[in-house]
């Protein structure tokens, strides 16, 4: 039996949905926002600020001008904000998973705890398109195209991930499954996991 | 029902043994040396150059002599061997999957069937430890260290599913499903991939 679920996704894939449907159905603590107000707690940051820089890069010129430009927010004697937020988060995740068996929603729950041998590792994708029609469904039209908005999100989790992790984002080799949810349907995606995290 | 299955793999990682195991599970042809043998009727190459070249980039510095060097060897009109090799078994594959239910290893097959709706394209990787095990117990030692063995191969993959594709070889955006087969186990491997299979 696995004790964690980590499952990373693709803005629009529906993996929050696979994610809580998971927790559900083995009886385990289910961690996304109340990951957000654990940090909250510690940090003072606001919930926005942490959702906001707690899985996405600042900006994709971030770490260039943050490194040139003096003038940078910085707390913790020269650390940023954004690297403060990673270390708090970080402890907040090695907390949880020992107080009791959870689903962990995205936060690069898959490297902090790569090296759990009870820890199954998710990732859950869809096509573009599958997204596109999902995040205007469920969060309405914007200004900005959906694709567009799909596109900045991943960049940043891109960035993001390979900022602290040196790896690469949605890289098979970091999971050990990867689903597309579009071809293989949502019900079937947790049934799957659900399977998986039965396993010793 | 899926009629079509390809299975990309990393060298090392069983995927070969996962493919025959489920080619044989759902009663499917199984292509792996099966399409060397169509691609050397078609072109008078040897087994041993296909078998080479059809799945992984001559050298890490092929492309960059190939676009400088006059006297690279090319055939069929400026078309290199390399490239030539490309068409004759992207041909055979398209061949091969109208004919007969199939599994196919391997030659980026995901990608040139990627817009067929009845096929289910999986990945199989393993960390490098558990590969370098297992190519020593499969094929021996040699010369060369087995990590070393790994990270060539893995490299002239990568380079040639990147040439003719564009993509990144083990994107989990490429595949249906990408597995582990160290922490998952080849058996629950070859049942999670029959199951998808036999999904509308």
């Amino acid at each position: 039996m696995k004790r964690v679920i980590t499952i990373s996704r693709q803005f629009g894939s529906a993996g929050r949905t696979i994610a809580k449907a998971v927790a559900e159905k083995l009886g385990y603590a289910y961690y996304d926002k109340e990951l957000i107000k654990k940090v909250e707690e510690k940090t003072g940051f606001s919930p926005e600020y942490i959702e906001e820089h707690g899985e996405y890069a600042p900006s994709k010129s971030f770490f260039a001008l943050a490194s040139s430009y003096i003038g940078a927010p910085r707390v913790m004697g020269g650390m940023s904000a954004y690297d403060y937020l990673w270390v708090v988060q970080r402890n907040a995740i090695l907390e949880i998973v020992e107080k009791e068996p959870c689903v962990i929603v995205g936060r690069c729950a898959d490297f902090i705890l790569k090296d759990r041998k009870d820890a199954l590792h998710v990732f859950i994708h869809a096509p573009m398109e599958a997204r596109a029609k999902r995040i205007v469904r469920l969060y309405g039209e914007s200004e900005k195209k959906p694709e567009d908005r799909l596109k900045d999100k991943d960049s940043k989790r891109a960035i993001n991930y390979k900022h602290f992790t040196g790896g690469t984002w949605g890289d098979s080799n970091n999971y050990d499954l990867c689903l597309n949810s579009e071809t293989i349907g949502i019900d079937k995606c947790v049934e799957l996991i659900t399977e998986l995290a039965k396993l010793d």
